[in-house]
């Protein structure tokens, strides 16, 4: 027979969602093209003419994608991050926000962190929250984010073409690293590990990159579920292949004082969750994306696209082969 | 410390996300309006001039929101229903959804019920999937909807005024009468019992409804939180008060042969889930709003809205208190 539900009447009380949402998660966003934002039973948003809606959404759960105890504000951040990294690897501006919040009680401290962390990175890149949806239940936090794009062009993991290079931003690998270290401290080397629990707990969204990239960039995708394994997706969504060249990764220095070489492979190469930009650009725009990107957020060449099909990695001039190929949900 | 969170990496298995979102969530739309959906980063849609983005979300978690063991179809249309719900209550078309799914583990017979009944819903009112997140935890299932409604004028619970009349669709309280009878089956009475849990497992949001009423609505909102519980914030949004005629409620004969009178009433008054609309109509639309309404999904005048704040309910030409006022999360 069906189990137990929770009983649909109820008395008010203090922390009801209306009072959540209000006391919370109601903010003035200062931005212009937001004629009714929360409180009502949508949003209305405007949207200038010759701009695409860019529509993504990232979910995150307590105990899976991230450990039970992490502060609330690290939360908030984290799972916004993972949606303006979605927005960057399209080359889209990101604008508006809705948040799904389950939560096991609302416990006012937790929910202060939360928004702390939420509304510090919303507020750097002027996302304002537009709705929200807060229900009993175990902790899973979503949220949706929305932004537009220019009409005539967007990036996607499909246009690489054999022949155009291979980059990344960032440093490989640094995220998961950072999450082992919140698992099992090493207190001996604490100024590394707070470099790499950093990376991990207030990545940095490569959005003026991915602006940066829109007209240069043949083929972009943000780095979630490892470097190997998402570069297999790229290519497999481009109908080429790719050569990796594993020396040309960026080193971490942090993680290479703190894991073994072979342990720091496999974070640069399957470790998840690093919001960092993975594209690929033909060659005559090269000099352009080198001109202009600088040394910002550290983009790197790290191989080039092929013909044929899936990724062939090199090392000291030698093909190697992989075995581990990133973080898969539902592999048991 | 902090507690375990499941390691990074993993080895590919047959139903990992990226399968699960190909076999079970991409499907062409039909869409002209979605140059790209599922599959990368994030979707890209077109929105026409003059139009405004209509944004909301709405999140069911097991055991709170419908019962354990509810067949994954029912799971998959209510919680599509709710944010149709949203998108009548704005008078707003809607018209692209992205998914988040929690799942405890990736079976292939509930992902089949699921889709099943998603895309029910979906088909009907020509909304295209165009992204979705899903990850292990337990079953928490949010949609988030986008559509949009002409820049001229949209629907809010802010509107009414002094002297509209109080509509309602529709009958309230057959949904949680449903709801009841899925957790404590009445074999006795299986017809009326059928199409109670009908009301619960199969609402038919109202979407056609909310667009005809955009030019001629003062305030609306769907009732989500049961019927008092819910015209209080149509009150407090607009500044006003409401006269409520319990004898002009929608009897539901189903109700009545199956629940004492108190407890019809207290199902129609707070009785949450409903998915049918509250909404004020000035005087002078009236007319037009009967003209065009026909008995179509059966809208009723229950009430008026006075000067004041709050509602006040009248039975048999008296005035009466109510104790209960309808669903609110995180009550102990």
């Amino acid at each position: 027979m069906l189990g137990e539900v929770a009983p649909p009447v109820r008395l008010p009380m203090s922390l009801a969602e209306f009072d959540i949402i209000r006391r919370y998660f109601t903010r003035r966003s200062g931005r212009a093209d937001v004629p009714l934002g929360v409180g009502d039973d949508a949003a209305v948003l405007e949207l200038a003419a010759g701009r695409r809606l860019v529509l993504a959404v990232d979910t995150m759960v307590e105990d899976v994608h991230f450990p039970a105890g992490l502060p609330a504000a690290d939360i908030g951040y984290r799972v916004l991050a993972a949606n303006l990294s979605d927005m960057a690897a399209m080359g889209a501006q990101p604008a508006w926000m809705t948040l799904s919040l389950s939560l096991p009680h609302a416990e006012e401290s937790w929910l202060d962190g939360f928004a702390a962390g939420l509304f510090e990175l919303a507020d750097r890149y002027e996302v304002a929250l537009v709705g929200g949806d807060t229900v009993r239940g175990p902790l899973v936090v979503s949220v949706q984010i929305a932004g537009w794009v220019e009409a005539d062009r967007w990036l996607t993991r499909a246009g690489a073409q054999p022949g155009d290079a291979l980059y990344m931003s960032g440093v490989p690998g640094e995220a998961a690293a950072g999450l082992a270290l919140l698992r099992e401290p090493r207190p001996e080397a604490e100024a590394e590990a707070r470099a790499l629990r950093e990376r991990f707990l207030r990545p940095q969204p490569r959005v003026a990159l991915g602006r940066m990239l829109r007209p240069l960039a043949s083929a972009a995708m943000d780095i979630s579920d490892g470097l190997l394994a998402d570069l297999d997706k790229l290519c497999a969504a481009s109908g080429c292949g790719a050569e990796l060249d594993l020396d040309a990764l960026p080193a971490s220095a942090a993680m290479q004082a703190l894991f073994a070489p072979q342990t720091c492979l496999d974070f640069a190469l399957a470790g998840g969750e690093d919001f960092e930009l993975l594209f690929t650009v033909p060659e005559q725009f090269e000099a352009a994306l080198l001109a202009q990107a600088g040394t910002a957020p550290g983009c790197t060449r790290i191989g080039r696209m092929v013909e044929g099909a899936g990724v062939r990695c090199w090392q000291g001039g030698r093909r190697v082969e992989i075995a581990q190929r990133g973080y898969v949900h539902f592999a048991s």
